[in-house]
């Protein structure tokens, strides 16, 4: 997983940019020597490293305005970088580029009970957030699993999930505006920084389009987020099953009776065992797949629907249904679904975490396909996913000291992808393209939409230094990927896996 | 309000554009005479009347991106056209440009109840798509007044709202999917056309920044919408209040309680007189002020909801709380709110509706500085509002035929507007800018946002061609204006009126 080849700055670029960014921000927010550039050389798909030229921790608007002229005058490319948490490689920094790291933006400026916002610096830790409003009884929803250390800058980058997203939404429904810098050092505040109240803007609407844009149109410097008051109540159902089909209908069968569940999650056979071992969350270890299914809201509107969807699950061929206890027993089945990714890594040396979404209807047939894919492959998977809003996670387990064996990882994941568009689905569910999904982001996209893609990032920043490379391929690249053909001059994609 | 003089085309151009337009459309599809074209004049904000060169209504996308090739060709601009019912003058025609009606465009393609969708052409009108569902128990909840004729592809161009709005949602929030014809003739799928199911997009999600643009980056040619299940019960609460600002508390209080009406709204007295003399509602007509607030779910949830809803309405001052009997009373209460402004319509020879929004807490200051304001323009206003989310509706009454009273009501209805932004507002709830609010949209934004806008015009429509001069103003109009003024070569605007 070696990323593209880049040409280097010559020393003497390399100096000049140094002695700039020196003059323009304090000492202490310039790293150059290469030990202090290793911390910042990948982010959370650690397959992917890379040293930048020059790392700045700006600590003022000012100063990440001042970053950015330096950059715009040496023409250099600029990666923004959050807590690092990242999975598919959106803050890889590039060799010839300055890494903006927005570590120092860590203030939470106000909780609005009132209004229900906090209105906070974009290097505040997801969790924080909900920390600080948790005295007036609010918490901000979106719950990446990473929530203890990714930061909202990163979630608006990443349009973040999460377990709670089903009911409450990606990071796009939870904000409420935002400060970006543009590469022109222009603040833009875009949606409702200081006006609560009205649902709708005049103008464009900027906020969903630079939601989940990858740090390719700017840089968040203030997120406005809503607040939700914490449900009086939150109780799980654990569901068992024998068999992947019928979980999956079960999961079909609640959304259709109009149950949104908090979360509605599900877990195979080897995700099972490896989290049992792990956590002792008290899973049924024979099952083939659980379902957990998190219902919150008043007391009385969670009893009620606990009774119906007992009962949709016992319909659709639950061999067990089981409530938990006590609030110690509704953490321990969380802690399981929680601890799955960690768990997956005490029986492997290495696994590769996919992120694609399917139509909730295709989990059976999808699921027996990747079955399938994992034999043609040699290599196990575990399943774990957010099957309420049907995005898939299968962990492909892998040793990345047998020769191959990570190539192999790689051809088995981006057949899982292939397969998600070819069901009608997309090739992330929430955790981005980066550097990662660009090749199947070739089979997703018309030119013609790759395209219309490449006019917006042109709007916002034309000289294209903001994470070049990521998010969005070129058609150049997907034709080096393989991925495009021009037929009698009309651009063609190859037929994608017939299923 | 005469709409800015424009160049027409010679007779010569006109002649060539036509003899295109025809060769490319059957005979039917191209009106070109003065009385065909007269219909095509004005949408629903009719102060601003022009005829357009020519008006084409084309049947297919084929047709459609036939028209678009010609008017690239000749260089002609293009306004798009659904029912007319628009109310800020966004379909309002240009004298040198191709006026393209989509009413042909009248076909329901698919009610999907597993994944509630429905599959729509975008001339199909609001309330045919929840006529359509109703089979299947499920309805399309934006509700404009002019559900019975206004169209779903303006719905999608003015992001239009309605009495629901406030618990679920403009039409951006229950859009799925568009089809996209780019002025160059692409054809774009944005959002989730075929595939339900998952939250989110790889990619830049396109689908806000389109809904809303007031057909100025492309062709709406298809619309998939979310269906909601019907309410199982829907009730309605009228109070009474002797003074607007308790009412503006009581609403505070209401969603400051965590309760989200299904509606939300406030009349004041000049509104609940003439509303009560054209529907005989059964309003009290001695109040200062009445709320409507409806709510929707199960029998238990509406059950214990009225009762919370009843007590923070009296514990706030309402001086009487009225649930309505039986269905009967609660439409004749609705026909009141709904018939509020043709009731208007009847004591004045005029009137002009505007659409801003505060925040909820201004509301009864904004009230009354509305109430200072109409004695120093010498004229009357009646106040209607979905108070729940801020969107104020005042109607300014007047007599067209008396000299100057147009322009008093134009000055009235721009100082509203300028109010609205002074305490944090926005100058359009609902109704979109078109050529309305150009002037006042100068004073909202900061000429680094209108540029950003404009930019991400150009990405879309590099030429201008489509719908140019509305909804955004260009620097250029906001100087004419007087809105902005360059300082020591600075763009500068002008103070916002304190309060």
């Amino acid at each position: 997983m070696n990323a593209p080849a880049e040409v280097l700055l010559s020393p003497t670029q390399r100096s000049a940019l140094l002695a700039d960014l020196r003059n323009a921000l304090p000492a202490r927010c310039v790293l150059a020597e290469a030990e202090d550039l290793r911390p910042y050389e990948c982010d959370g798909l650690s397959a992917y490293r890379r040293l930048p030229a020059v790392a700045v921790l700006p600590e003022t608007i000012e100063q990440i305005r001042a970053v950015l002229r330096v950059c715009r005058t040496h023409n250099v490319p600029v990666v923004a970088r959050g807590a690092g948490t990242g999975l598919s490689g959106g803050a890889l920094p590039l060799s010839n580029g300055v890494l903006l790291g927005l570590a120092k933006f860590n203030r939470i400026l106000e909780i609005d009970p009132d209004n229900r916002v906090a209105r906070v610096q974009p290097g505040v830790r997801n969790l924080a957030i909900s920390e600080a409003a948790a005295a007036h009884g609010l918490y901000y929803a979106p719950d990446p699993s990473s929530q203890i250390a990714c930061s909202i800058g990163g979630n608006v980058a990443e349009n973040s999930g999460g377990v709670h997203c089903l009911k409450y939404g990606l990071t796009v429904h939870n904000v409420q505006a935002i400060k970006l810098l543009t590469m022109d050092g222009e603040l833009l505040e875009i949606g409702e920084c200081e006006k609560p109240g009205g649902l709708d803007n005049p103008g464009y609407d900027l906020l969903a389009v630079l939601t989940g844009s990858e740090g390719l149109l700017g840089l968040v410097v203030e997120v406005t987020v809503r607040l939700l008051p914490k449900p009086e109540r939150a109780q799980v159902l654990l569901a068992a099953y024998d068999s992947v089909e019928r979980a999956g209908e079960a999961v079909a069968a609640i959304i259709g009776a109009g149950v949104i569940p908090a979360g509605l999650e599900m877990m195979d056979n080897p995700a099972i065992r490896a989290a049992e071992a792990f956590v002792h969350a008290g899973y049924p270890e024979d099952a083939a797949a659980i379902l957990l299914c998190e219902l919150d809201g008043t007391n009385e509107e969670v009893s009620e629907e606990i009774m119906r969807v007992r009962q949709l699950l016992l319909d659709s061929g639950a061999t067990e249904v089981r409530t938990a206890a006590d609030e110690a027993q509704r953490q321990r089945f969380w802690a399981g679904r929680k601890g799955a990714f960690p768990a997956v890594g005490r029986i492997s040396p290495d696994y590769y975490c996919m992120d694609g979404t399917i139509p909730r209807r295709e989990l059976g047939r999808v699921l027996g396909r990747i079955e399938e894919l994992s034999v043609e492959h040699g290599l196990q998977v575990a399943n774990v996913f957010h099957a309420g809003d049907g995005n898939l996670h299968p962990l492909i387990l892998f040793d990345a000291n047998r020769p191959g064996e990570l190539e192999r990882a790689e051809a088995f994941g981006t057949a899982i992808l292939d397969l998600c568009v070819a069901v009608g689905g997309t090739v992330t569910g929430e955790h981005g393209v980066g550097i990662e999904k660009l090749a199947p982001m070739c089979g997703q996209f018309t030119a013609g939409e790759l395209e219309q893609f490449h006019a917006v990032k042109a709007a916002f920043d034309p000289a294209g230094l903001l994470n070049p490379g990521k998010a969005v391929p070129t058609l150049h690249r997907c034709a080096e990927f393989g991925r495009m053909h021009v037929h009698h001059g009309e651009v063609k994609f190859p037929d994608l896996p017939r299923f």
